[in-house]
C-alpha cells in the first residue's frame, strides 16, 4: 500500500460553516493561491449551488492555473427527482471543476429523521448523483454523511451505501464524523473493516466535538485511508473540522507518510497565520506546530535545558514546519531566560556579573509591580539596551492632559502633549475615540515632523487586565499594546494603577521601539512656525 | 479493573506556565474553590520552592477545608546532596499539603545533558526524595518526566526509575509526555507494558504538541492508567497541557469510567469559563463541550434536521455538561433564560407576549453591540425592571469632566459631576488613583446626601476585556463591575469605545441597582448650603 496521503482542504467551504468565518471571493481567492504553494491536493472552494459569492470564486480561479485540484460541493439529488435535472448538480457542471464533492446520508436514522424517504431512495439518489458527474467527466468523491454513527446503528445500510456510489463509479469514498462524537479505536476498527469490503480509494473526514479530530484522522490513515479533508487553523462548524496544520506535520514527520514536500511544509506556520489574518480570527497563542507560543520556553529550568540541546524540550525542531523558538521571560525563569534573549540582541552578558545580576533584579522588581515581559519583547529589549545605554531618548515629557466630557447626547476625549524632541518644545493636542486612542493621536502628530516613520506604525492590539481586582476601581491594571510597521510587530507593556497612565507607558515604548537608532530629521521653517517650535 | 479514574488538576501549576497566563494568590483560591465544587481529586497548587505567592497560597488556601486534596510540586532532590536539606523538599512539607507530586528524570539523555550527573545518581535522586516525602506522612506522586521518549530511548532505565519510585513508597507513578511528541498508539503499548511491570497505579501527564493530548489521556487510560492529570481549558506551556474539560466528559459520558458525578459533569461548562475570566484568556469559541460554539448550529440543512431531532448533528445533549444548543440564524437561544429570569422577579411575562419580544429584541441589540449579561446580573435586573416602568429615576447626568495630568514627577486624575437629584442641581468634584476611581469619588459625593445607603456600597471587582482586538487603541471595551452592601453581591456592565464611559455606565448601573425602591432623604439646610445646592 502506498504511503502518499492526498490532502484534501475544506477551509474555503466546511471551514466558512464556522462561528465568526466569513470569506469573500477576493479572500477566496488569496487563500487558495496560498494553499496551492502549500502543496495540498484539492482545494474544495464552495458550494456553487448555494450562492452566487462561490459561482464568482469558480469563475475567477480557473485563471490562476493552480496546480491543485478545484473542487466544488453539493448533495446528492433531491429524492423522487432526476439528477439530470437536479439544479444543484447542474450548477456544479456548470461550475467547471474537475473534481467535487457529494455528501451523501449512508445513516438509517437521517434517511428517516432528515430526508424523510426510503433506505432503497436514497440509495437510488447516491447512485444517480454519483453516476451523474461521472459521465460528465468530472472526479467524483462521495462524502459518506455520519458514516460512523451510521455504521454503528446499521454496519449493512452503512456498507450498502458505500457500495452504490462504488458502484456508481466514484473514484474516492470518504467515510464522515460529521457530528465529532467517535473514538480514535472505533474509527481505526470501522475504517479497517471498510478498507477489506470496498476497493475504491477511502477518505477520512473528521470533527473536533471531543477534541479527537486529529487523532481520529490519523487512526484512520493507520487503517488504511489515503485521503485526510480538513481545513488551515481546524475553522469549521461547532468545534470545527480537523486541523491540518496539526496533521500534516504529524503524518510527515513521525509517521513515515508523505503528504507535501519538506520545502512546502516549511511554509505551514506562514500559511496558518496568513489564513488567520484573512479570516480575522486570532489564531491561539499556543495552536500546536504553528502557533506564537509552540516552541516558547518559560520555565527556568527548561531553559536552561533548552539552552544545553534543544531536544530536551522540543517534540521537532520548529524549522521543519516554518516556526521558531522563543524563550519568554517571567518570573518563573531564572536568570538563563534573560541571558539568553540579551545574547540574542548582542548585549555583552554573561551569568557571573554584576551587570546581569541589576537587570534580573530590575525585572524582578517590574514583575512585582505587575509588569510581564513575556508577552512584551520589545520593552523587554527596550529594558536591556537601557541597561547598556543604547537606547537614544527620543523625547522628554514636560506634561500630559487628559480631558474626557461626557453630556447627555456628547461624548469627547481630548489629549494635550508637551515633549521636548530634539532640543525642541512640541505642544499638541488631538481627540480621538476614546482617551487613549486621543494620547495616540496627540503623541503622533508631536513626533511626525521629526520622525516620518511615525506615519508606518499602527497599532494593532490593545489589551488591559486588572491585575488584582480585589481592589476595584483603584486596582492596577496592565496594558499590552502590539504594533506592527507591515515588516515586524512588537508588543509593549505598561503598568498602572491608572489605566491613562498604563496605556501612555506602552504607547511611549512602542514608538520608542520603532525608532531605535533614528536621528530626529530637521524640520522646515513653515513646518516650525506651524508647530510654534521653540528652541531651548 | 476499577473503572474510577482520579482526575488531577494542575491548572494552578502548570498551567501558569502558559504564555499569558498569570494568577495571583487570590485568583488561586478562587479557582480552587471552583474546581473543588467540580469534583476533581486533587488540586496541585503551585510550587512552595520557587516563589512566595504560591506560600501564600497554600497558607491561606487551608482555611477554605476543601474536600480535593490539595498538592505542592516540586522536583527530585539536587544531585550529590542529602534530601533532608533540600530547601525545595523541605518548602513542601513547610506548606502543610496531604500529597506532593515530585517531578523526576526518566530518560538517559536528559540525566546526561540537563541534570549531568550519573545514571546511578539520579536513581538516588528519586528514592532518597520519595522515601523523605514518605517519612513525613505526605502521599507522593511521582512524575516521571519524559517518560516515553525515554522509554523508547532506553525502556530498562525508564523502567528502573519507576521501580526506585515504587521502592521508595511512591503512591502513584505518573507517565509523562513532557514534550508533547508522542502518539497514541505508542502511548496504548507503552502505558500496557509498564501496567504489567509495576503495581503502584499508574497516571498519565500529556502535552498538547502534536493535537494529541486529550487522545493520549484517553489512550493510557485504557492501556491500565487510573489519573489522569491535566488542566482546565488545556492551559500550560507551549501548546498546553492536556484538557480536562474535553477528557472528563469523553471519559464519562462515552467511555464508561467515572471521574465525577453527573451533577457535578453539569458545572463543567461555567468552569470553564469562569476559570478562563480569571485568567482573562478569552476561550476559542468552537472549544469542544464548553465553547459557546460548542452546539451553534449555523448551516441551514443541519438548523433544519436539528429542529427535528437534536441528536442529527449533536454528539451528546449539551445540558450534560452544562451547555446549551445555539441556533445561529435565529438566534433564540436566551429567550426561555430571559423569561425564567423575568418571572423570578414577578414581572407579567410569557413567551407570547409583544412585550417579551420587545425585551428580547433589546437585548439580542445590546449583545450585538458587545454586552454579555451572563456575568452581569444585576444590569440585566435593571434592563428587565425599566421594561416594566420600575425603576425610578436616581439622577440625572449633566454633564461629566474627566481630567488626568501628568508631569515628569506627578500624575493626577480629577472628575467633575454635574447631576440632577430629585429636582436639585450638584455639581461636584474629586480626585482619585486613576480616572475611574475619580469617578467613583465624585459620583458618591454627590449622591451621599440623598442616599446615605451609598456609604454601604463598596465596589470589589473591576475588570476590562478589549471586545475586538484589532481595532487597537480605539476598540470597544467591555467593563465589569461587582459590588457588594456585605449583604448581597451584584455585578454591572459597560460598554463604550471609551474606557471611561464603560466605566461611568457599569458605575451607575452599580448604584442605581443598590437603590432600587429608595427615596431621596431630605438634604438639612446646611447641608445644602455647604453643597451650593440650586432647585430646579
Amino acid at each position: 500500500m502506498t504511503n502518499a496521503i492526498s490532502i484534501f482542504d475544506t477551509t474555503l467551504r466546511d471551514g466558512t460553516q464556522g462561528e465568526g468565518i466569513s470569506l469573500s471571493a477576493d479572500d477566496k481567492l488569496k487563500i487558495a493561491q496560498k494553499l496551492d504553494a502549500l502543496g495540498v491536493h484539492y482545494i474544495e472552494g464552495g458550494n456553487p449551488g448555494s450562492n452566487g459569492k462561490d459561482i464568482e470564486f469558480f469563475q475567477r480561479v480557473k485563471s490562476l492555473n493552480l496546480r491543485a485540484k478545484i473542487t466544488a460541493f453539493g448533495s446528492t439529488r433531491r429524492k423522487n427527482a432526476q439528477a439530470e435535472r437536479d439544479a444543484s448538480l447542474l450548477r456544479i457542471v456548470e461550475s467547471g471543476v474537475p473534481a467535487a464533492t457529494l455528501v451523501g446520508k449512508t445513516w438509517d436514522f437521517h434517511v428517516h429523521t432528515a430526508l424523510q424517504t426510503t433506505l432503497e431512495e436514497n440509495l437510488a439518489m447516491i447512485y444517480d448523483s454519483i453516476a451523474f458527474l461521472k459521465s460528465r467527466g468530472i472526479e467524483a468523491i462521495f462524502d459518506a454523511e455520519h458514516f460512523f454513527d451510521g455504521f454503528k446503528h446499521n454496519p449493512d445500510y452503512a456498507l450498502a451505501a458505500l457500495r452504490k456510489a462504488q458502484e456508481a463509479g466514484a473514484d474516492w469514498l470518504v467515510l464522515c464524523d460529521t457530528n465529532g462524537g467517535t473514538l480514535p479505536g472505533e474509527i481505526y476498527d470501522i475504517v479497517t473493516r471498510v478498507c477489506g469490503e470496498l476497493k475504491t480509494p477511502i477518505g477520512i473526514h473528521t470533527h473536533n466535538d471531543c477534541e479527537l479530530a486529529v487523532a481520529n484522522s490519523l487512526a484512520a490513515v493507520q487503517a488504511g485511508a489515503r485521503q485526510v479533508q480538513g481545513t488551515i487553523n481546524g475553522y469549521g462548524e461547532r468545534c470545527g473540522n480537523a486541523n491540518l496544520c496539526s496533521i500534516i506535520p504529524t503524518l510527515q514527520l513521525k509517521m513515515n507518510y508523505s503528504c507535501i514536500s519538506a520545502e512546502q511544509l516549511q511554509q505551514l506556520t506562514s500559511t496558518a497565520r496568513y489564513v488567520s489574518e484573512i479570516a480575522n480570527v486570532a489564531m491561539p497563542v499556543g495552536q500546536p506546530y504553528v502557533g506564537n507560543a509552540a516552541f516558547a520556553h518559560k520555565g527556568g529550568i527548561h531553559v536552561s535545558a533548552i539552552l544545553k540541546d534543544s531536544k530536551t524540550y522540543e517534540h521537532i525542531k520548529p524549522e521543519l514546519v516554518g516556526n521558531k523558538q522563543r524563550i519568554l521571560v517571567s518570573e518563573l525563569a531564572g536568570q538563563s531566560n534573560i541571558i539568553s534573549k540579551a545574547q540574542e540582541l548582542g548585549l555583552d552578558i554573561t551569568a557571573n556579573n554584576d551587570k546581569t545580576k541589576e537587570i534580573i533584579d530590575r525585572i524582578k522588581d517590574l514583575e512585582h509591580q505587575g509588569y510581564q515581559f513575556e508577552g512584551a519583547d520589545a520593552s523587554l529589549e527596550l529594558l536591556l539596551r537601557e541597561a547598556f545605554a543604547e537606547v537614544p531618548v527620543i523625547f522628554e515629557l514636560e506634561s500630559l492632559k487628559l480631558l474626557v466630557e461626557k453630556s447627555k447626547d456628547h461624548m469627547m476625549s481630548e489629549a494635550i502633549v508637551k515633549i521636548t524632541v530634539g532640543g525642541e518644545s512640541v505642544y499638541t493636542v488631538a481627540e480621538g475615540n476614546g482617551p487613549v486612542n486621543a494620547l495616540d493621536h496627540a503623541l503622533r502628530k508631536a513626533l511626525v515632523q521629526f520622525y516620518p516613520k511615525i506615519n508606518d506604525i499602527h497599532l494593532t492590539d490593545y489589551k488591559v487586565r486588572v491585575i488584582d481586582e480585589k481592589d476595584a476601581t483603584a486596582a492596577k491594571v496592565r496594558v499590552l499594546i502590539q504594533s506592527t510597521d507591515f515588516q515586524n510587530t512588537w508588543s509593549t507593556v505598561g503598568v498602572s494603577s491608572n489605566v491613562i497612565e498604563a496605556s501612555w507607558e506602552a504607547l511611549v515604548d512602542s514608538f520608542r521601539y520603532a525608532l531605535i537608532g533614528m536621528e530626529p530629521v530637521e524640520v522646515s521653517t513653515p513646518v516650525r512656525e506651524q508647530l510654534g517650535l521653540v528652541n531651548h
